[in-house]
């Protein structure tokens, strides 16, 4: 599977959009997700690629913004594309049945990667979302789970919902998942310490606590366990280990100075 | 497991937020997905509240953004805040981890089960998200995945996805009591510490250390970022702040004794 190849067929109809903010923000919305296929179908604001506030919300996403498509009809829009998904918050008495969201998103991207055509997600205007009209011309109702005390989203929004589960699951597809975040990728660059010198830190830990009076080795209660616990935890890297015993060292100088007498004179 | 009464201890806080149309987006983000509780930190339009396009964005959630509460610091905001995860595109040199999105509302979800408090998802202003001071203060980082070409989402988007992962991850939390993360075994079902005590920890931590000589709060260098990273990777339960604060007073107390001059007469 090819992540970008497969999100060129991924396409975003919004229809009949009143505002042209929201048109931008939905470029920007898809582009941070990968996807680049904006379609309008007959804007209020026929200009709206180049209408301000359209450009002040698609901020570096303003090329999605200036190649997406305007058209007439929703029918045009869809051209070329095998399953469009209806964006709607309920289910219509006719409309086709209704999945949610993300196995809508998971049942996409195993259709790209099998056949040929396009996917679309289509959303209808601001106030009063998809007509039954174009519900109809969509083979299935898409459903973002939200509360059903509050379940209208800003448009943008749910474009921004729909592209970002479609991406996770283009990723999830190609077995992508947690590449990006191995937790221990942050330590690429930075070498685990070693056994040896984990225990070396722990002898000197336990050296700076028995000297500063905290522990005492011939009563150890659970000091040195818990210190175990905490930093076995965390993992500890070597510059971590160097730091750690230049605190060990720090704490044990100046008492065996005093005990040494020097400061006491 | 009770969703409603689980929302209620999720948090969503803004950083000084310069747009008031993105406050009025984010109530609108987060009630659509069962949330209430905003917090607005130093925002750039102080009276937010009532400010016309706040209005106009937040629609029917202008309840959300009437009861939203204004803070002057983001460790005001957290107060009562057990676990925050700071919302940043990529890894911090010294932050916390980094988790996706998903795993970590799952992980939150799991949290917000099995103890008390609250979780919080921190968001940094529009143009240059959060501060490294601003992830300090928290315990997690969590990442939503985006196009590495164009990772930069509107902050109301990012709300609404970190809303509607929460909320997501809250519904299928009602059939996975048994689904244990690893940050529950690790702390061996230990309530982690509360960021007030984490904070206070670091502070005694610091005076220990400029005690003992290793760091000079002056001339700073990379101790406390590098000590608030290891342990940010860890996690801290309150047992453990309780001993480290113990060292920290062991340590703090014989170097104050001999500057004092009991020990050098």
């Amino acid at each position: 599977m090819n992540i970008p190849h497969l999100a060129s067929r991924v396409r975003f109809v919004l229809c009949e959009p009143a505002h042209p903010g929201n048109i931008g923000s939905a470029a920007r919305a898809i582009k941070t997700m990968g996807f680049r296929d904006l379609r309008v179908v007959a804007p209020r604001e026929p200009g709206y690629r180049t209408h301000e506030e359209a450009v002040a919300y698609a901020t570096s996403s303003v090329d999605v913004l200036e190649a997406s498509r305007c058209h007439d009809t929703l029918a045009e829009a869809l051209e070329g594309v095998t399953f469009a998904w209806a964006l709607t918050g309920y289910d219509r008495e006719y409309g086709p049945p209704m999945t949610p969201m993300r196995p809508a998103a998971a049942k996409s991207t195993a259709w790209l990667a099998d056949m040929e055509g396009g996917v679309a997600f289509v959303f209808g205007t601001e106030r009063s979302g998809m007509t039954n009209e174009e519900v109809m011309l969509c083979q299935g109702c898409a459903a973002i789970a939200a509360d059903p005390e509050s379940p209208s989203l800003n448009l943008a929004q749910a474009v921004q919902i729909a592209a970002y589960e479609m991406h996770m699951a283009l990723m999830a597809g190609e077995g992508h998942e947690g590449d990006l975040y191995d937790w221990q990728s942050r330590f690429e660059h930075e070498m685990p310490a070693s056994v040896d010198a984990i225990e070396g830190f722990f002898r000197h830990w336990e050296e700076a606590m028995t000297v500063c009076g905290i522990h005492d080795p011939a009563n150890p209660k659970n000091l040195m366990p818990m210190t175990r616990r905490l930093f076995g935890r965390s993992g500890l890297t070597q510059t971590e280990i160097d730091l750690l015993r230049g605190i060990c060292a720090a704490v044990i100088r100046p008492k065996r100075d005093r005990i040494g007498g020097k400061k006491a004179g």
